[in-house]
């Protein structure tokens, strides 16, 4: 699996945690669930089949139980995700979050609720125990993916979930980003992480990449797309990118909030206007900022992150930095693949990669 | 089918369509689809079954191609509704609007999107055709419904869409109101409608009810739930309410939120004060405001409703009045119901009603 | 001063607090600046005057310093207020609140900022303690007073800051409620408190009402405004209404957000559906959940509120309850007042007004 | 004037207007009142003075009869900008934007007011011709500046409305820009334009900029900010920007809201992640998308902009160039400039900047 590292550069400021990759946030823990099946011409509920789904589990124990603070962020609100009124409403997170194609939304969030249920067996029969909600994001694999045959059930959704680790995060071309691409590339699954504030807090971001078109792609400043022009263009336009954001730091919802707002900029580095059809979500939670389901105390104290510049601006950046880098891991570990219809989405040509950042001087050459 | 009016009160000031209906709106219809199986023990995945599905559908056409101009308000996010950040970035609804229970949302949407796949062909597949989006509300039914079971799939949303019709709204227990109440008594689906600008334009409400506590409740100004403040309390405490307004004025998204907004005064009428657990949305849309899938010219001239005060004011109080009729006419529509392990919920007896807005003189004695 | 439970009602269910007025929270203070002078034809700059100036103090500290959670609600953004957007971004207000009339908000802001800039001599010229926002709310109330000429100016406004009490708020034609309205009576400021969970929290509530069609008008359930439909109808229509909450629970941005909301369902408990020119908004904040303008440390704890529905829903319950008293206590406190060019805002007639509600049964006969 | 284009660069790919500023929007209009007075040490409400405001006149008709469709879009609200709500609310601007400095917002919105009641005497009188909405952006310019004196009044206001012209604009050390900076260099106001759908449509940008950190600056992909990284750099860290786009083209408030919301890319094209600090606003309006102030038809057609990607991307892609240009613009036409106590905000030095710029292959060298 090849990483942006891997090229000699270091994107950004601060230093990433020891696995660059959202797990580095203690606790959480990323599964994934892979479908490639059949090949050739798409028969409607059948194939050829290039998606899948991924988890991301905010913490080891019932995250219905011991829910984390977290926020969501539109920036182009082109998209299906579900789960957001919620997470906007009470500040919190309460099921592990999934990323999938965009027809397969509903399928999905059955599978996730269905998870939960089976997990809390109160949910839905006493009142106190309420409903549950779960956060799903999607893209568009329907380049080379049978997309309307939502091939994404519940056997794909539990697997994503039980196999989660936290250990390190497998890029590229698996689970939700199984079928998508960036820059009018292949595009897939990244993550990267950052310490901020001398290692005493972590950053983590996992984006599932589908947008972008090639003509304004930059990589670490360099106008790389122009060099591409012409190169696999497929006929796809630019999709969408969902970024989650987790951290160690005691943030509330409205401090993540801000913190996912930032997604932007990074986003903006790699050169992107935010096309119509792209939709462009962020899901921050932090892992130490918690609510119990149920309490029967008015005595709560709980830790919080101080909020002047000094304190907050690191976040920010990591932030901005991780989706980056994370963004960037998703493009090299890609690789070329062909679906329905032997649609294909080719993989960055890696030495040529390397050869246009040396004329850019933002690698050694 | 009894409806307020037969109480011999006319709620409000503005007249109300012929149909006193959502379907007044010309081109909307509604349809449903009502489960009702089973009694006893709640036995998960089998029953008893008290649920449903209701279905506004926008106009007579084909929605995704011929999108009506929408907005969304969540006046509490507790909810799981589905599709809103669509709406809020395009302005559009491209499907019809489904309302069901609150675990049953992914299925629903699942089923939702098939429908729509199957009416067009070519989504998923070309990339200009784009994907779809489908709007889903959801109340809590679980007091006497299976409602970990899930029971509302494709079956029973294709059958709501395709019933669909333009004439009276079955009220009460019906559709996705079958198992859910109103101020602790049975509620259900409502409808109302008023005429403004000496009936040029139409304005009309569905409600699915499932809000409210007793202690609070008003009825047209008379505080009638303290007369029935120990009659028949089930032990569920408010659960949501979901609110759909349609017109035939031209307005665009942005003034279509501005009167869904005005949902919350109705609300107010009610007594109600929102509890946290009380998913409280409203969903809007225009007949007559509507966007093309594709286009290819970029000249379009478009009808548009002015908006100084005397222009958009009548559609305001018209939102107000036929919200707080609908969710009146959902109220002595429904009836006494028995769902899973005995639980009942009970139809507000209307002698005693009748006697309650005569002492307070809200109505002839 | 007459105040609504004067009529021998009590509005709602929550036990008031002991002053039953937002001075009720530990440490809030409310002063008022009142501008009368001038008879006869209206004189742009000269008069008459019929305005002034309203100021809540949070606490008796330095606000810029230690500042309070904070959170704004905007339910019709028809108006002039000012500083929202940084209390949206920080969850913070760090001066005293300030309600004036429509067009004088520009001179208030900077009256408010040379009074905070008075205290904090280090604001704008070291960078750490940088600039300081002020939250202005305000009515129209041109039909009676010289809005044009924007009388109101630093002397009115550090008045107002510098002679706020914590005992018995004043009500009626004071401050910024001198010229303004209410269902076009005349209206004013009013103020009401609620305890909840035992008394151990308190809410309290603050209004400058300026809104309200006279047809619409409801009282605790009575269709006054029927009764008066006639009598003493000025030509101006709904103005605006400013909503202060306070609260002494450590309520974070979020949750007070959430409460600011619920104000919608006090409004409508007084039959108003919102005109198009009613600029109606809330502020809201917590007088013990706060953040020191200045921190060197990375490690806080603070107290929080949990938010499991009984712990929250009273105080939605408290929030909509104290709005309502407020404005029935600004409305039958407010004294006939004749401004420029003769225009007259009429007092409601009390002893009509305890006809009405005895017919409605609200009040014993 | 130096421009950035002057380096030999042509930032991005659409093609700007003949003036390559927001003035090639036909009927927007420019104009600044630059206040630099003063030398030495620090007498608040005396000096030194730099400072100013700059207004842009969306047409050249009376903008409070015509009101131009409008959108706000707030990215961080650290902030003191003013009338806001009211954009969102009613999706129109009434009145010239004007932006100043932080402290100076209350003066400069009563200046505009008073502009307005001037120009239209029935304001504040009559009630249908309601009040009026003035919104203005800021920065803080207290390094350079008496930022507590609030030397910006009404003279300044109006003399910036009056002096509008459509033809080039000023760029650098004018008006609202006189003091501020831009990646701790000297910034100011800077402007551009592009035409999107072969020159069919325009749309032009204004910036006042005083935001970034030098570390992260990157100017067309070059990471600018490391080469000068010990050079010059002052105190004060980031502050703010406020960026005003204008179309010609018939986009709905909502449609500039999404347009306003892709300057967030822009922002990240040049490094920035957004400091807690930095208030960063985008105003946004269409000169061809109007509503009368008054009317008295319920039937209009109004022309409107079609939004399938192909017919917004452009418009998305424009507003991202054509503001990253007027930063950079901004940045290259500032000039080193000493204000009070001596503190010195030093120009970009423009041939070490053309030296980066060719060793990253920016330009030709």
């Amino acid at each position: 699996m090849t990483r942006i590292r891997d090229f000699g550069v270091t994107p950004g400021m601060l230093p990433p945690g020891s696995l660059n990759a959202i797990t580095d946030v203690t606790g959480v823990r990323v599964g994934h669930a892979t479908l490639i099946a059949g090949e050739g011409a798409l028969r409607e509920g059948e194939g050829p089949v290039r998606t899948g789904v991924t988890a991301i589990v905010p913490h080891g124990g019932n995250v219905f139980l011991d829910k984390v603070s977290a926020a969501v962020c539109t920036m182009n609100g082109f998209g299906k995700v579900a789960g957001f009124e919620q997470v906007r409403e009470r500040g919190t997170i309460e099921a592990p979050i999934l990323l999938t194609n965009t027809l397969n939304v509903g399928r999905v969030v059955d599978a996730g609720v269905a998870y939960m249920l089976r997990q809390n067996p109160h949910i839905g029969i006493e009142n106190k125990h309420g409903t549950v909600n779960v956060v799903v994001g999607e893209c568009n694999d329907g380049f080379v993916n049978d997309l309307r045959g939502r091939h994404v059930g519940q056997a794909e959704v539990w697997a994503a979930i039980e196999s989660a680790t936290d250990g390190i995060v497998q890029e590229g071309n698996v689970g939700g980003g199984t079928g998508t691409q960036c820059f009018q590339f292949k595009g897939g699954i990244g993550s990267a992480s950052r310490m901020v504030h001398d290692g005493r807090y972590t950053v983590g971001a996992l984006v599932q990449t589908n947008y972008g078109m090639r003509s304004e792609m930059m990589i670490l400043g360099a106008p790389v797309g122009q060099h591409f022009i012409d190169s696999h263009l497929p006929e796809p336009g630019p999709g969408s990118i969902m970024m989650v954001l987790a951290t160690d730091a005691p943030m509330n919802s409205r401090q993540l909030g801000r913190m996912a707002r930032r997604a932007a900029f990074a986003l903006g580095r790699t050169g992107t206007c935010g096309q119509d059809g792209s939709g462009d979500f962020v899901i921050a939670f932090s892992t130490t900022s918690r609510r119990a389901h149920l309490t029967d105390t008015l005595d709560e104290a709980a830790p919080r992150l101080p909020e002047s510049g000094p304190m907050i601006d690191p976040f920010f950046l990591a932030a901005v930095e991780s989706i980056e880098e994370a963004i960037l891991n998703a493009l090299v570990a890609a690789e070329t693949l062909t679906g329905r219809d032997g649609n294909t989405l080719h993989a960055i040509p890696h030495d040529k990669l390397r050869d246009v950042l040396q004329h850019y001087r933002r690698i050694e050459s």
